[in-house]
């Protein structure tokens, strides 16, 4: 291909959990240039240590820091030969990163476990965002911060996650303290990534803030509360070093060595990383209040800006500057949606050709009369992630008969999901945040139409579908941010946006019939989520101690049995 | 094969939907010695009348009577042909015939549809227990019957069926008066066999008690009640003629005509019949009170006897001598069984192949720890026909994870379908009527061996299985009873079952660790069962509303659309 002089272009890097994807967009229109994407050599490292043959716990899930500059270094060298675009055009890199994955570092930014007297401790590695050894610390942080009273659990909705910053560090320090004192920084991934661009250590506020316990009024939690968490986790604050920053603020530029590898000008412009997820916003075109944007997969994450805080019933996370800067980034968040639809598959279709049985599902679902199936759902398959923010409510199905079709079973499960989304909006209404429109991004909302017909008559509101490579696209309107209008960038995500994102014209409208037979059945899962979420019936609660008890003794008698085999 | 001098017997005839079974049974040990079965020429008429083209309504279902005698007459001739018994040891006949199937008749006998100016009158012929065509008659009875306080009713919970006598006759009368005026008197089919046999008209007090209000006590209800419905019933005693009579009792013996045709004797003794169902009460050996038998099928009906009258919550029907002479018969029902089994099937399974899924299911669900689904279902499919009493409830799963499989969910709908009986149970103990021991009966209860260990631990009592053919030995002690003792036959259904039943001595009986855990299952299905049946949330009846809308604005649209395309 021949180079040619062209428009300014930035790059957008997604670093997903199997492999990374690099995009070139030009600033001013928003138009891909080329793709490229490499997979992570090492992918999840959940069995043993790469160059060992240490077991994992069933719950871990760890990667090799190494696997993401290799990768990079593919993506944006396919990217751009593919691209055509002249090199010296690309002006900005901006970073989206899966969260909350973290390593412990030197303070060089060595990772621990690239050296040898590391290399065989497990703590030492990048820990994935899906790594849920750390339940018991996170049950213990969620108890320390409620004894005292610590205002930053309200912005998560009174409950943390194993998954977070502070579950996976004290878990560091408890299981392998040693691990944990040579640790100079604890840094998420995507921070550390652009540490490893630009020689600089600057922490996004979006991971810092969602992940971290991290707010813009009161940065982390005090040292008192860490303390009390553990007397050994007093020190924390000196392992979190580094300047907070809004995604796409200017980090710095390339190295000389990052240059080189990528074959970019050292003058290219690196903005602060910002979560995957999350970049899905900005890539919507929802830089300012009132639009929500649903990211659609095995569960569903429903982002939205507002210019003042509010305590919104059982929200997934309230962070200042956290996506868009200048506004509060509000998360909320469906525990299973896509994955609710996998199980009845797994459970119905025949096991061996699980794609066409998408596909024959959702017809048989299109043909069903709204209200015609007399089901109702309570969406709870993983518990209840958001207004009730309890992970041991179960799913619930009502109004089954000898003439139920599995047709029916699965539209009433796509139409209890947006029961639950509907929920969701009215706890945003509750607290005067209104939400007008929403944009739909992810595999769901690229392939079923009819769950965006669903949504569109049950919230009564329209949907637009964002297209593919949404956080990709997101993470280039960073790399123009932080390349500055002077050089051929923006000087905002909101300029960012005006010109680089382009939603389609059409969207899904709500049906006004179908919207008044909708009302009906949503009043019967309110009553249903009501009496099983609060209290009016706890049986779901009891059904999960009875699982629990039965699984023990089966594991009692298992151990007897080996005992006797054994003796 | 050779004719030898044999010990007594007695023929039972088991007339189903499709088919009539003979066997021929030793009166004093029960011994099977031969059995022949014959198909009805023309099955179960629902599409059009015999010779004509003449539609039927989508709830019909209709026989013709002639078919009854010729498949009697070859089941007959086979069976004792295959018995080597000599024809002169036959020394009775018993019958036992679906129910309510009715036929009018001439005084003679004489079907009015085997009549040239009636064959072309669908109602003119046999109506079929299942013809569903009655349900508004069925309506209108039971609000008549309430609006008066007819005592009656409460023999059947409050509420009566569209499959039953006065329905049917009542749908007669309004829609074709022709064959009302015609009628000299409508007859159970079972009754009519008799009258075939015998000559003689003899009512058996099990249909006309379980399925045609009649009592013991008051006879059939007034002429003010039947007038109260329509003023043209005020005369229906008069078509209802003929002694009523507890089954057994002997109705006559073969005519010279029907001797000939079976090639039996004609001293041999017919007795008066009893509905298919309630035969295998005394071929379970449940002559006194104290066990339930239940025919456990896509429906199960459990039949108990008792000696004094208690008003069972949701009872199906109490009749005293209705099954056997001196006891009141108690009926109740789950109105979906195996039935929810084959639903489920259905949704789950390879549709290829059924058959073999049933066991795959039943491995599966037999490998789940009691409790350990963490799931409760209400066993509602096709509405509650027992306790609640009321066909628009439906079914309810509650406890559903992403964990969850197929066997742990068909397990959940073994167990409900068990907690539905216990439910049942403890209706009866409330009474005071005592049950110490479960006789199952019919193809669930021989080949899932499971369900009996469930429903034996849900209700901390011991099942026994009887054997198969049980409705066609229950009939042959009939016969056997018919023939009475000086003939080689029996002077009672105890005399006959002390001799004729043999029930093995294999029981499944409760296992105690895992009744505890049913307990605290069956408190939650209790729970749910009040909650849901007794108008806590009537959310249940509002989905059927809302499913009747649908189908009624999708049915409105049909018309419109083929009016639009037929102008």
């Amino acid at each position: 291909m021949t180079r040619q002089s062209s428009a300014p272009c930035a790059i957008g890097l997604d670093f997903g959990t199997a492999s990374v994807r690099a995009v070139v967009v030009e600033t001013q229109t928003g138009a891909l240039r080329g793709a490229g994407a490499a997979d992570y050599p090492h992918g999840v490292i959940d069995a043993t240590l790469p160059g060992s043959a240490k077991r994992l716990g069933v719950d871990w899930a760890l990667q090799h820091p190494a696997d993401y500059l290799v990768a990079m270094e593919s993506a944006v060298l396919a990217a751009v030969e593919r691209s055509g675009v002249d090199r010296a055009a690309i002006v900005g890199i901006g970073v989206d990163f899966t969260s909350c994955t973290i390593l412990p570092v030197k303070r060089d930014g060595q990772p621990l476990c690239l050296r040898s007297d590391f290399a065989a401790h497990p703590h030492a590695w990048v820990k994935l965002w899906k790594h849920h050894a750390a339940q018991p610390q996170a049950d213990r942080i969620d108890a320390t911060a409620t004894a005292r009273g610590e205002p930053f659990l309200a912005n998560y909705g009174g409950r943390t996650s194993s998954e977070w910053l502070v579950a996976k560090t004290l878990e560091i320090l408890e299981d392998d303290p040693a691990v944990y004192d040579a640790a100079e920084a604890i840094v998420e991934a995507g921070d550390w990534l652009v540490w490893q661009l630009t020689g600089n250590l600057v922490r996004n506020a979006c991971a810092a803030g969602y992940k971290g316990f991290w707010t813009r009024q009161h940065g982390f939690p005090s040292t008192d509360f860490f303390a009390a968490l553990d007397p050994r986790l007093a020190d924390i604050h000196a392992r979190l070093p580094g300047p907070i920053t809004p995604p796409g603020r200017t980090a710095g530029t390339l190295t000389p060595d990052m240059a080189r590898r990528l074959g970019l000008a050292q003058s290219t412009a690196v903005g602060a990383a910002i979560i995957d997820a999350h970049s899905a916003v900005p890539a919507a075109g929802v830089v300012t209040p009132g639009r929500m944007v649903m990211v659609m997969g095995t569960s569903t994450c429903h982002m939205l800006l507002a210019d003042r805080y509010a305590p919104v019933e059982g929200i997934g996370g309230i962070v200042s500057d956290g996506i868009v800067e200048g506004y509060y980034g509000y998360e909320a968040g469906q525990a299973a949606v896509g994955d609710i639809f996998n199980w009845f598959v797994r459970q119905t279709g025949d096991r061996r050709r699980t794609r066409g049985e998408f596909g024959a599902l959702e017809r048989e679902a299109a043909a069903v009369a709204v209200g015609g199936h007399g089901l109702v759902a309570l969406d709870w398959w993983n518990g209840n992630r958001s207004v009730l923010a309890n992970a041991d409510l179960s799913g619930l199905l009502v109004g089954l008969t000898l003439s139920t079709t599995r047709g029916e079973i699965y539209r009433s499960l796509m139409e209890a999901t947006g029961y639950g989304t509907r929920r969701i909006l009215e706890a945003f209404d509750r607290q005067r945040i209104p939400v007008t429109e929403l944009i739909a991004v992810g595999g769901l909302a690229e392939h079923s139409p009819l769950l965006l017909e669903i949504y569109a008559s049950i919230t009564r509101r329209p949907i637009r579908v964002a297209g593919t490579d949404a956080s990709a696209l997101g993470a280039a309107m960073l790399g123009a941010v932080a390349a500055g209008e002077a050089h051929g960038g923006h000087r905002s995500l909101r300029a960012a946006a005006a010109c680089m994102t382009h939603l389609p014209a059409a969207q899904v409208d709500p049906d006004d019939r179908a919207s008044q037979v909708y009302d009906d059945l949503y009043r019967e899962y309110l009553a249903l989520h009501d009496y099983f979420g609060r209290g009016g019936n706890d049986v779901m609660l009891r059904l999960r101690r009875l699982h629990r008890a039965a699984m023990s003794r089966a594991g009692a008698r298992d151990e007897s049995l080996a005992e006797t085999l054994a003796g």
